[in-house]
């Protein structure tokens, strides 16, 4: 594991010289979803986020149109060389996958970034909980559900949610700490039956990687931040610009600033 | 419903002009379990409610031996003539039922006032939630489970559970709810499979009666104040008081004091 700072990993991401998964990462720092887009769509997704914070928990969006920096992720911090890798869609489809966005730069472009389970993770982990995903060394297991969000005029879509097994007991004592981070999606939306929200198979996910579920535990689900992605790519803004999946933004705030209690 | 004071009630209880069950009397404040023992089985039935807080948490504790009144209960309150029905109980076994106890006080009775499922299933159904029992107007289901307790030299045994049904959504809220009163028990120990702590038949309860679980909906389970009576018994002190089931002490004191958040 890396002992780098936010700022030294960010100056090499910036340098070229990291563009893979930040996963693992500057244990203790919030790393962010991102989404990038043009001002007319911009102050529409963020009346969606408000509508439905728990998959789209807003952690940092820049003061103004054309803004490369947000203030509180760290005082280097720019948003056009500072993530490892990025997905620029266009019409809702991916046109391309880069390092660096400099050239693509607009003055109407506004960025946000959105909360990541990363940071609830680790406050699970840190309660002596086991994160499956994390003791398998895969992607945590995504699917699409039947829940809607709640819709503007242009977005719409069901939610998206992560998955964690956990005994009963683990999971009340998961639900008790993810209410603490609701900027991280927050409490789960689910547990047990997963066709009661729509997933048909648990073993085969729409995202991600599936993980072993033990005797005796129960699937539990959260909001996810594949859901504002999904419901923009159904959109299909003109241009769009994402982090490339693992690939997310660090930050210069500790996760514990995260919650709220 | 009644619209007297934990006073005024208190004092028709000290009257002989209210002997039953005080379920659904002066809303907004705390009723309680009693247990009542002698100074050298009321140190260690202390130990074991700080050994076990969710079955026994402590709400209020005569400040020596002989004390009749608990400070922050009621100005008024007197233990002896204040609870509608009491239960005496020689060697762990019943020995009578009575509405006062003043014949039978003596110097060496500890009182101990335990936190009560009335005062969190108030704040369940204050957000919304249905709470069964209440609904279809019975006692909450109760269960003997495999759950030990942690025992002190003299006082051991299993956790009895309350349980209430809920669709999982219902219940991660409700153990929002209850994480927020650990004087009232706090959040669930368990949810879903009763097969994992010992239950082997939902609809056949140790305690109270059962209730309906609708299709969709998880069993949730809780630390109940049974708990310390059980084990009271099974320990067979010379001499013990309680409440008769449902015929609790009222205190002055709000419900809403007993939120931690």
């Amino acid at each position: 594991m890396s002992v780098l700072t936010p700022s030294q990993l960010r100056a090499k991401i910036r340098a070229g010289d990291h563009t893979g998964n930040t996963s693992g990462f500057c244990e203790g720092f919030v790393q962010g979803n991102v989404v990038i887009l043009p001002k007319d769509w911009a102050d529409e997704f963020l009346q969606f986020c408000h509508l439905n914070p728990k998959p789209c928990p807003v952690v940092g969006m820049a003061a103004k149109p054309g803004d490369t920096s947000i203030e509180g992720l760290g005082p280097d911090f720019d948003i056009r060389s500072d993530v490892p890798s990025y997905r620029v869609w266009e019409n809702g489809e991916l046109s391309r996958e880069v390092n660096d966005i400099t050239e693509l730069w607009r003055g109407d472009l506004v960025t946000f970034v959105l909360g990541c389970s990363f940071s609830f993770e680790e406050a699970l982990q840190a309660d002596g909980l086991e994160v499956r995903n994390i003791a398998e060394g895969v992607n945590v297991p995504m699917y699409n559900t039947n829940i809607p969000c709640r819709s503007t005029e242009r977005f719409s879509g069901n939610m998206v949610v992560s998955m964690r097994p956990f005994v009963p007991a683990d999971a009340i004592r998961m639900i008790q700490i993810c209410t603490r981070f609701p900027s991280v999606h927050g409490a789960p939306v689910h547990f047990g039956d997963p066709a009661a929200i729509g997933i048909g198979d648990i073993n085969s996910t729409d995202y991600g990687d599936a993980v072993t579920i033990h005797p005796g535990e129960v699937p539990v689900f959260t909001a996810c931040g594949v859901t504002p992605q999904a419901v923009i790519m159904e959109a299909k803004p003109p241009f769009c610009i994402t982090h490339s999946p693992g690939c997310m933004v660090v930050s210069d705030l500790p996760n514990s600033r995260l919650a709220v209690l």
